[in-house]
């Protein structure tokens, strides 16, 4: 089977997630730069929502980019990720509009927290198929990116009815570790050649 | 003329559709447990649909596999199925916001017989280019699921003036059915390689 | 220049349009018979717009597929007739939203009237870049479809403030005579082959 | 890594964001001349932002055509420039629902300018990537018009309020700029054939 249609069907969900996020910036009825300040928390919301997305987009991209062989499992394991991804807008729009209130801030940790097991799950369901010794799962290792991030989500959620910020200060947190792309595959791929 | 560009356009169309239904999950205006909540129908509906276009992204993506020719009426018998998939977020939306009630269950059903005889047209327009040899004929064989479904729909839009939630029953049954990627083109290709 | 970029950019534009589209189908809040009935016009109008996309994304694609150079002007001739097919979805909308009233419904064939120009511009912009000699130029010969829609858009458009009813028959007479793909091309393929 | 999947997510996001500007284009309510009147200021907007976003794609496609190495850093510099251009909708549905008054007007101004900035970063990451000798680097040479473009957006902004017609008219200018395609590289393809 054919990673070709996975990767296409995955870009084309991802970039109208990205884009469909940009509707919850409502445009203002009135022209004052008071109606724009307003809209300052869903802009914020908007852009860590695009920089979780871009992550996601680009482990995926490098994820399957090592991967040879895609079959049912996996085509079910990444519609399983796009699931919670497409939660997205939903749970950003949410969190914007209420000035990043104490649930909205919580369920948006929720939602974050499903996409990282979802991703887990689609990892090791492309190394079960792939086999131990496939380049994904030498590439990956120990994976303690993927192993803290869940726990930074688990950490913030309850946090966030203490206070918002602390939640978001751990969302921010985690997305600055990923944000640098996961050079541990593109250090194998360099040492292999 | 090639695929390529049909598989494109689908998965273009599939994953905007996809997409798209989760905007009827409305961003509520105030912060509460019970605002929340009150979501949970269009949530269930949604995730429901989900699935329902994944099976159909999963099959569609077997089917094409398996396809040598697209000759213009395949073209027509594709943009026909994609048609009635572009109603489901019409349909889920309706049946979610009215909380499962009888007569969008019941429309819901009719949308998803639809889309389940045009998918069924699409398969026999293949086999009718390709010939009663090719892979996709032999594959799908006396095709039980795609003999069933229509069946299950039909029972189901009637029953819903009696109680929707055994539509939503029957509507779930079949998702469950046809969850497994459809393994007689897999079996049929390993067995040929 | 590869036309691979562009086939995959119109196919992306015209995916959207056509699903942007059932939008304008809005979910009624209550749950009757009546609800539903009055959104029939509007379901007519976005079964016909999406005829009509479908036909300029089957023709768009038999274009391509015996174009060989794509150059600057091919882009821009291209990105024109996209324009237009975008402005589908609002004129689809107004005409549905109205019942076919007469404004509404010659705006309709103003959008289809300059795609179709658009359409011609484009094809005639892809033959003066692969020469008179092209697979293109061959296989379009006359083009009395071509040349037969604008004059059936110009006389309806007046026609509308008549009766609207007259107007859309002409629609659908021309969407019924492009509902054939365009075997010229295919003739001609398989004459070469 | 390969550079056809960033491609292909540049491109849905693209034609996502061209589709998406056209639903600032409501669908009015009633029937008149009038009602369509007074949509011409959100229709010369969105024909404004239709053809930068093409500009973009345009520009976009002819850089990565010559392109041959796609690092992490590349990915990252892409989906800053999508970010920015994700703000179009926003920034042109605030401009032409208030008709071109001067605060939007001048906020257009400072979206375009942050995404040519944004598209000058992409240019410089993908020539220290490539080297430069590479063909990107001999073919932008000076690069003019991506030097002069954001003097005019600087001079645009302030200027709204003085009269936001200037600024328009600097805005307008600068597509016309732009509108003809690279010629720098497709010479720069053409010396090298």
């Amino acid at each position: 089977m054919g990673k070709g249609r996975l990767e296409a069907f995955s870009d084309g969900v991802l970039a109208i997630i990205i884009t469909i996020m940009v509707l919850e910036l409502k445009v203002p009825h009135d022209v004052s730069v008071q109606a724009l300040a307003q809209l300052w928390p869903v802009f914020l919301s908007y852009a860590l929502s695009f920089i979780y997305v871009g992550i996601y987009w680009n482990n995926h991209h490098h994820m399957l980019h090592v991967t040879q062989k895609v079959a049912g499992g996996v085509l079910w394991a990444n519609l399983h990720l796009l699931f919670w991804l497409s939660l997205f807008p939903f749970a950003t729009g949410w969190m914007g509009e209420n000035h990043f209130a104490a649930l909205p801030t919580a369920l948006y940790g929720v939602v974050l927290l499903m996409a990282a097991i979802a991703y887990w799950l689609l990892q090791q369901c492309i190394v079960a198929v792939n086999g131990p010794e496939c380049a994904l799962a030498l590439a990956v290792g120990s994976d303690w990116k993927g192993k803290a991030s869940p726990l930074f989500y688990l950490a913030a959620i309850p946090l966030a009815s203490v206070s918002p910020w602390i939640s978001c200060a751990l969302y921010v947190a985690v997305a600055l570790i990923w944000l640098v792309p996961d050079r541990r595959i593109e250090r194998r791929l360099a040492a292999d050649a």
